[in-house]
């Protein structure tokens, strides 16, 4: 299962070298990721019992984008771990690799923040590993 | 009464054409006035009874920031209303003039965001209008 | 002649009061103007001969947008002046008014930066003052 | 050899969960690395006929960071390569750990962006591997 967000470079993301700021990458990784689970698991995660705190993430660019591009992004689950798990996103601009994220999630009991494994009905929406 | 507040530009603020991102004068503007309103009235603004609402902005640029300056921003109340008031920012790089900012709050209580009128303990640690 | 922008608030622009912070609002706003701008004009402005400066900007909020909103952006001219011109945006999330934005530019030629009127064709292809 | 930088969190750059938005960190990164190199080797680093790609960043959390926090940022040397090379930002509040982010860069020729391993210089500027 691959979610597909598609997002246009705006102009002030780009920097003096005429490439979008590294920071960005981020910031549309992380949009990508929060509309896909809230169109998954719901506004909030909170009748799921259960919500996700940022661990670690990885970015490794391989091409530039800049004004004037979309870049479209596709996120899937990398791994399900015990209690944490992680989303991969690829972002390319017309078939062009541009980025390639690693984000690490701990899954937590949306009240108490108390790590926890996902829920069944969680793995079933967000989907199996991508092979 | 003048707070000063002093930032460099950083370098992802930068746009393509070497000039600081039009927005990002609005969070210099915040972060002065956020930064000035805590030191002088507490972390949070609880004890007074007040907060604040922004309602309107007018920023007015009279020559370019760029990668290497340090802003040096001038913040004091330009109006005090019957609920609303106004605080003005001016921003330089070494004495030349950036930019000017009037912003304006309409003060609330805390807890509820009804309007009420700046307490008097808020107008003495803030300071009259500067003429 | 109004150019309509959508642009889905990102989790990241959303503040500790659940809020927009007001510094993306200029964001927002700069977006909806340059994609306009570019697509009337072409990707640069360059085959005019023809660029623009930011002068000014105000800004009015009447309602608040947070995690979750779309906001629509009405862009139009409101005033064409010898060198410099505005342009209003009007932002709402389903119908609601959230802003209202004016921002002030001067026209200036493309290589150069001095000032100078729109050229006839920018001025047909961005549309005569909205009543 | 360690470069410290220190920075306040601003109001617009902590989330609805009242912490630090996780792309602003990739920000701070970078205002840190950009500020050591460009005091150690110059403005600009046209004279060492050197400049910096980004190829890879790897941030990864071990506590928040939030409204009224100072960050201390201690950047170094951690690995020389051919022509690549990894910064290491150790970021802390009061002493205690927030983040740890190594990003990989790729030097470069000034002028042509063609790789190139970092010159004498500059290595003698920015300092060994710190153990």
């Amino acid at each position: 299962m691959t979610f597909r967000h598609r997002l246009k470079v705006r102009y002030g993301e780009v920097d003096q070298q005429g490439v979008v700021f590294n920071a960005h990458y981020l910031a549309y990784v992380d949009d990508t990721i929060d509309t896909w689970f809230r169109e998954a698991l719901g506004p909030s995660f909170q009748e799921h019992d259960w919500d996700v705190m940022l661990k670690k993430a990885v970015v490794e660019w391989s091409s530039p984008a800049g004004l004037g591009d979309t870049l479209d992004l596709d996120a899937a689950i990398d791994r399900w771990g015990n209690t944490s798990f992680d989303v991969r996103v690829d972002g390319a601009v017309d078939g062009r690799p541009v980025f390639t994220a690693v984000i690490t999630y701990v899954g937590v009991h949306f009240g108490t923040h108390t790590p926890r494994s996902a829920p069944d009905a969680v793995r079933a929406a967000l989907g199996d590993v991508v092979e």
